[in-house]
């Protein structure tokens, strides 16, 4: 029996449909290069804004009305499974993500909690064969609970660093069952308000302790799939250990993690950070980084993180050029972590929302693959760079020379010429492109 | 005879002196715990601000009034020299630093301007001898000259790459011969304004290699000194490599460059990348990355580099704290990377401007030293992270236990007990020790 | 019988005492120029955040421990009363504040709510009878119930306006009944997520004839109480309608609101607006709109309202400078809009967050008294703006003058002589004060 | 004999052109509803950026590389004149604007500036005649030279005051004589760095007094062109007075100047505010203060003016959709007050960066004016706010109701149901028209 009466299946209808339950752009067997569009773009809804998420904010409690609203309790998350489900397949998206929170409610115990989980994990396994949706990735929420007020790994107190341990033993233990392709760490509290009261150095040997223990359990118990951190600058902390994609690397490199981690980039997340979303793709794929992305969009006029469905086609579009770069995700995927806005209450909404965001990354693939097939932008830096490719600039290149030699080289030259950068002229040839294609 | 001649040497007369031309705080013979204030402070003169800048911005041309404004060319530079030594003298501050291009003008060629350099720095030579006064560290300017427009280690073209090689060149020769303590790196335009033009691999891997061949002529030459880079988020590119302290961290240890640099922290460049000064000082010291501090505030309701001289009591305060806790500055020391406003365009603007940072930080150094030697914090963050001294938490910090015994320890306990925070109270705590000591 | 059991009545020991549960600088009855300090302060405690507020935040839900945690609906509602005013007269606070739901929890319809209202409120009278604390403002909370999604006064639903309305009315009416000295209005979501679907001009037109409502309806009933509103940028809404002081000072002027109100000013609204604290004061000030003040601070490093207690001295003394300029309060005091970190979740915490806050401005009074009294930038201020006392200057103030006289003033002037603005040496003065006071 | 010898006129070449040089989307002659394009939007280009900027910034001296580099003086003064006329007819802009200080250099007095003034200006005449183009606005510069360190109608300096008055008359009379047809107040320096040494009353009240100077000249002399003012947040000083559209709306009311100024918006100061592009149109529109824009665009991660050249068709769209919905322009055009990168020093990138900006100002009147003609957006607002239009909401809008009827026909009701905002829904929409129009 359908949860979302009032709407079907949705179909790709072409650009020029007016139909608002329909995709204009995300034709998901369409291919764009070697592969098909539902391939390239891997889409997953996110459990927590979709079934779990209010509406509730700082100021006010939530205002979503949801046809599971009458439930509670374990009927509640049974009753969210179900309309998780039917929503995926009308929407036709093949993954999905969750926290073990956002599925189960806790019980007086973590053992309780865990007896929660296991039967929602039993069901949501079974909804996933017969439905063929798959689990992008899950996670632990360690933020939460009181208990987490000072941080989980990075907690004052052993006994919270010890149940977030045990929520992720857990959460692994339900990634490798339900076949997740990434089991994903976002360090809800890891950070802290006021370094008046805070060790930093002990909390971050924590944090790479807490890693190393996940690192071997998931070998332990056989889970392959890649293990990703999703960094955020702040909120809720003041400042968060993870504050963007470079100073991850950071940290993975010195606590000897970066074998075993990438990272998850979450849009709104950059642009809290002062990065473009882009920003943070190249770093991470220069750097073979780039696990997955959490396909959002912020406000870049406001200070917090809005979550707000991707409908920005620039965005979007130098995104999927990273992502094809890169030459596609491997396990990763884009994951909408994004919530309908507090003022869209109703159930279509979340409709139009994905809708909304599903076409936006399918008009940015076809833009980008468009880019990088005429090679505007590798032409461009060919010649900008041509210089390193010979006579001393290959020199630099191949570790051939030193000062001396580069000041014997430049010592009486009278002038130097570059070249222009452009950037207005390439502006108007994106424009071209999103335009055109 | 005198370039200032309406100031005479600043005296220390107690902080309940009311001439503007005292300090108040620095009595640099004084001692705070195991040495003299100068001697923890280690305050240096920025040549570019206090004898080259102009005030001019970018809506306006210079406004500066100064002693040596009729003189033009070598011979300006020249009486620059001057100026600044009587202007240490008088200030009684034992360190200076300075970039190439502020102390001598360019020539027509790279061999002409070394001339000029060479005259200049001769002279200053000189002057050190007979005042006592020692370089804190130089660096090459590798952002004015219309040739660095795109970068200079990571310019497109070799030949600025090259040009910028044989400025360090000369500059770590500079160092050797001045006895400079440090040698510093500042990215000027090493970075982006957009990735439409940008390959950011080829550029970073270029900054590495340019490092590389520092250190290793370094080396060659016998110059002992630290090297330092100096971190800034953006500003003039809207994107800089060396974005802050952890982004720089993360690129040490890619390029395994980490055993040969150090951190030089700006504290406007710390609240323009979105952390605390403090912050920066913080993580640099647990990561043994903390080599010197260039003394200044930016105004966070600006988004620009506004470098005003420090006089905000608790970020003089904090920022000694970390030095303090760190064991003192070993080769660094306090660079005043301030100017006066535009607006203060007299010469005795110079002589408020950093008695009041002098001041600002003498007081912050007692105030630090009085908290750590009460221990008041550390009493604090003992009892918070009491619970990784014993049992399950000892476990922890020790590497001996795993997910499956946490999970065991923690699977069927009720409640988990914190410690308040108390942000609040360690702020009044922090007031009090500002007002009292 | 005594509710926060471990606390008793707080004194005032001077700035020597290391008595966390006492006054370093607050002694209520030291006279400060032409009243006591209790009279210049009057400070008022925020039922909200302190009895109300539970510590939650958009990561996670409440924290805080309170005595009346085991109670709820009309049975929590009392015992918050009871506490409250325990808590005032062990703080010594003359006021409090207080929204209409935080004192009394909502019904099934709004006759019902009302019920409930008018019960605590007549216990909350006698209780102010027999501690004689009174009611510095309240308002009425527009913004948490789903009817108040879309804004109140600016709503796109007439019922949603009328329901506000009645608010207002009821909350006018126990203004009188209590002989609350102000009555306050904030925006809570008056403003726009989007304007794709905003008519902003109906939605202002409506705020403006909401207000003209409520100014009618206070005359009608003899309500003479200041009415206030209170700007704040963004947050929960993408754009508030009273952005700030000059933009609510537009909007007074436009719709003919001018002599009927004046601005509530909160410290942390004015750094989200990227402006200082001092700042919206002095503009209020010198437009004769300055009311009430809501003591907090924001950290202007992250993006939203933090509610922090004020602790910066620097922010404290340049408030109590204005207030001091504009001749003190009126009816207006200092309301600790300010909330305990979730972090410092005991109730021992509310204590020492209001103590600190009461000494911070108790001391910001203190220096900024001094500084009025000794003209230290009166007499700068003096000398700037001398050429206007005179001459040409005069002239211009007078308005004797116009652009042909000015110009055949100026037209053969070879130079303007022009004072430095010495700002530099007026931070050092400042911190002078602040230290020696 | 051609100055810009390397490019030709540019013509339309519709949207699948790649030719650089050609117009994609600005087709002059193309009736958009009521009237051509070229009517519609009212191309200018600005003088300072385009032929006096030099791309220096305050890391780097000038960059740019202009045919006119070899001259000086008064002879640079007038190549700049030949080539400005010949970029305007090259790129087919009906409109021009410039500051008094980019035309022509200062001499030793205001006499001998107004000299070199007159015989460019005459020069400028000459040309305005052969070619058609037409002056949008000229305006007095108030902030480059040190005499304007503290301002100019707002210095402390009565001298600095009559200065800039004197200016301003020749600025009217140039308006005049050209037959400029809007005169542009932007204050440069006109606001603040510190509160502690500013007079900010006497300083608001002085710029009025400047301001009803300026009106009754204009008067005198029969300049019947529109005087703007154009808003500024910050930047050179640290609070400029006239902060947004909201402030100066508040200046002009509390000064009676409301009648004599409209606004000119720039995008970037816009966003440096705080605020959308849009939200600043849209403000000044409904209040009638829309009088000319800025068509620039900022970077909202970057926290100082960049003055980009407008290719977001985002923004463009909006902004045509305010301009459209104002019935267009009166007096009003849009300025490109935007500057090509440093790092596009070639004559040739000036051309690029104007028809980037064109062709996006054109397409984004397309799209807004078929979101008008299919009244997507006010189909929408209609439904929202259909309830204002009957019964009690009618009431409300009508004036004839109050409190006490509003809450009787409130008090029983159970609920109220409101629409949702279909935020997401509008924004697809939105793509949907951008891409398809």
């Amino acid at each position: 029996m359908s949860i979302f009466k009032t709407v079907g299946p949705i179909h790709y209808e072409g650009s020029q449909s007016d139909n608002p339950l329909a995709f204009k752009h995300y034709n998901p067997d369409e291919t764009v290069g070697d592969r098909k569009m539902k391939d390239h773009l891997r889409f997953a809804v996110a459990y927590w804004h979709t079934f779990t998420g209010d509406g509730s904010d700082p100021f006010g409690r939530g205002t979503m009305r949801r046809p599971w609203d009458r439930y509670s309790g374990m009927d509640l998350a049974k009753k969210r499974v179900e309309a998780a489900f039917e929503f995926f397949e009308k929407l036709g998206v093949p993954f999905f993500c969750f926290h073990d929170r956002d599925i189960a409610p806790e019980g007086d115990t973590l053992r309780e909690t865990n007896r929660n989980l296991d039967e929602i994990v039993d069901m949501i396994q079974s909804f996933m064969k017969t439905t063929g949706v798959r689990l992008l990735w899950n996670t632990a929420q360690l933020f939460h609970h009181p208990r987490y007020v000072h941080g989980a790994a990075t907690a004052g107190n052993a006994d919270v660093f010890a149940y977030a341990a045990a929520q992720v033993k857990k959460g692994l233990e339900t990634a490798k069952e339900l076949g997740g392709e990434n089991y994903v760490f976002w360090g809800g509290r890891e950070g802290y308000d006021t370094l008046l009261n805070t060790d930093m150095a002990l909390e971050l040997d924590n944090l790479a302790r807490f890693y190393h223990m996940a690192v071997d359990y998931a070998k332990e118990i056989g889970f392959d799939g890649q293990l990703l951190i999703e960094p955020k600058p702040q909120e809720p902390t003041k400042h968060q250990y993870d504050y963007d994609v470079a100073n991850t690397h950071a940290f993975l490199q010195k606590y000897d993690l970066l074998d075993h981690f990438k990272i998850n980039i979450e849009a709104n997340h950059a642009t809290l950070a002062g990065h473009e979303f882009q920003h943070e793709l190249r770093y991470a794929r220069i750097h073979d980084l780039l696990g997955s992305v959490d396909a959002n969009q912020g406000d870049t006029l406001v200070g917090w993180d809005t979550d707000e469905f991707p409908t920005n086609l620039y965005s979007t579009t130098l995104a999927m050029y990273e992502i094809l770069k890169m030459g596609g995700f491997r396990s990763g995927g884009l994951n909408f972590d994004a919530k309908v806005r507090r003022g869209s209450f109703e159930p279509e909404d979340l409709f139009y929302a994905h809708i909304a965001g599903m076409d936006s990354f399918a008009r940015g693939l076809k833009v980008a693959y468009r880019l990088i097939e005429d090679r505007v932008l590798d032409r461009f830096m060919e010649e900008k760079y041509n210089s390193f490719t010979q006579g001393i600039g290959r020199d630099i290149r191949s570790g051939q020379t030193d000062l001396k030699e580069l000041e014997a080289y430049i010592l009486d030259k009278k002038e130097i010429q570059s070249r222009s950068g452009r950037q207005e002229y390439l502006h108007s040839v994106l424009n071209q492109y999103l335009l055109n294609v």
